[in-house]
């Protein structure tokens, strides 16, 4: 029978034309050859936390409990910064003590971090550029086979967190955020939640609003995709429950010329 | 022991950079812990329908009995089109009803095709654009632990099915196909089967033959690439049965200036 | 329980687009159901089967006994070439018989090389164009089931092997090496290991010496990447052991126009 906690899902900046994801994938299988690897993505930007942040972020709450992530994206390998360990009710985090988990640590069943410090958990030799291979992969092959993650290292309350942009109101009646990820569709994704414009309408006892970015505005959501002509744009709430804004059958960051970090601004 | 139909093989055009594979296998893992999930590609082109259709085309049959086919390019996704499943004597198929499983359909084993429209098998919420997530991938994991597929909704037979491209012959003599799919080398595959040429053969009585496309004629199959010299083109039957218009250790989309459509004919 | 043999590693040029890996994934488990499918990369430039031998150099080491590696990359397919079968104390390499399997051969462990030429193991039609699932899958998949390797055809010792670069000493005092592969990052890994500086250290009695490449010269090895300043270059001990001149956060492929061959030259 499988163990329970043999799912390993990885989400790295890795790319997939080298021996980096070779290795760890090789090294967690010699210790757990029961180890169940998933391929999240190993296509994060390289050293960009905030889309392995974002990436994590949207896909955790799909794994089943005691699923353990190891996430990846480490500009400062090898240097004074720690690996950690995210412990929530359910599943368990791997990553750079670099702000990774940012949004792992506002899960309301985050529980708390463990700095790994137990090295026998490492590889024999650690070298300084390739942490996901000599720490972090071995450390979830442990933990996959049940190993204590308290027996990992020390718990820690100082671990590195960013603040994960949130919408602001401006008045009583406008709500604004920004584009947050732009998918490979060029869809790009805002951190404006459905949620926010249904409490935004309650409060302002409005139903009726215009969303603005860029030149462009929009007076209503689109309920799909295709329910606007191909090459016309929209907005849709998408699967996470966030507006989107798209182009139907093509690029909306090419179309529009939109980039991370684009306003966009709810007025009821 | 490994459940019988807990093959769960994927087919999309969702990338490898994003959130949508991710979350796909952590739902099916949710579902199903022991999914045995395979990466056949994410890679079709964005919104290609008939890219989708022939990869997937080319790869099933080479699965086992009861592997389960995760298969998804969705222009149409939260639409009115339908979320549909395709039954062979072997094998599952889940795709949306927009023509992606036209090879299916031509299967002699080919039996039926059920609209999933069994909600309680969906997760519990269902967006506009994430179906693969939200039906399919659930649909799968439930499927995978054995629950019978009539239970995932009614049979239909107005699904959308489009003509694969078949070659045609031009009076007694020719036979004219298209290139139907370029791989990543380059290589133009056409629609031409080896049988084909086999059967004009025969009805003709003549056994010499010239294939003809664009400016470019070839008077003989090459019997494999490396038997032209490096940078000079040929034809060779591919690994499917079908003539492939290659250059040896280059492209021969750019070196031929081929592409999708490209007419090729035989003169016997 | 998982059989002993039952991991096969991936190793190849056929990209993720198309329908190769999703083909020869198909057969393995057609034989093998339990097989465990590892991709360790399909990204090796195509028909390079110097990074092929290379990537597969760096990674298989991490992998447990009994792993099978399907390694392919193979502008000779259908021609006379053989398909092989390296066996080392604890693995075992299927690829085409063209110097892919180098680097195995180097290794202390290495036992002997097996011409596969038992054909009731490929599928039942071989094509010219395809042998990894024609040939090399079917193989992968029967090993894996734990069919004796000796089984599988004769063994030879005229198989082709490349030699892998070695650095050179220049007189008493200098080492020369050159840039063998260049990863994703842009980081430019040598040839020159760790150890061969400290063997030149002893032998020369001296411990302060000049890495020069291009018009560049460094001093000292940097601790780890971040130990520079962002946009700066350094050279640090890789994660194999080996010399590796980056720029930190940056590409230093592009930044320093650097390539495959580039000599490095330490003077003591």
């Amino acid at each position: 029978m499988d163990l329970p906690k043999n799912i390993i899902a990885l989400t790295t900046d890795f790319g997939t034309s080298d021996y980096f994801v070779g290795s760890i994938k090789g090294v967690m299988l010699g210790i757990n050859p029961n180890a169940k690897i998933i391929d999240v993505t190993h296509d994060i930007p390289s050293h960009d936390i905030w889309s392995a942040a974002y990436i994590l972020g949207m896909t955790y709450k799909y794994f089943p409990q005691y699923s353990i992530h190891l996430a990846v994206a480490d500009p400062g390998v090898g240097s004074a910064r720690r690996a950690i360990m995210a412990i929530t009710d359910k599943q368990y985090f791997l990553a750079p003590d670099n702000g990774l988990l940012s949004f792992i640590f506002e899960d309301p069943d985050f529980s708390r971090v463990i700095h790994i410090n137990a090295e026998h958990y490492y590889l024999p030799v650690v070298g300084s550029t390739f942490h996901a291979r000599d720490i972090f992969a071995p450390v979830a092959g442990w933990l996959s086979k049940g190993v204590e993650p308290e027996k990992m290292g020390d718990e820690i309350t100082d671990y590195v967190r960013f603040a994960v942009p949130k919408p602001k109101k401006e008045g009583e009646t406008v709500l604004s955020g920004e584009v947050v990820y732009i998918d490979k569709f060029g869809n790009c994704i805002t951190n404006l939640h459905f949620e926010d414009i249904r409490t935004m309408a309650e409060s302002t006892g409005s139903g009726s609003y215009s969303i603005a970015f860029k030149e462009t505005a929009v007076d209503k959501l689109s309920p799909f995709y295709a329910s606007v002509k191909k090459g016309e744009h929209g907005i849709v709430v998408n699967g996470n429950g966030y507006l989107e804004i798209f182009v139907n059958q093509s690029d909306a960051r090419r179309v529009l010329a939109l980039k991370r970090g684009e306003k966009i601004r709810i007025t009821f």
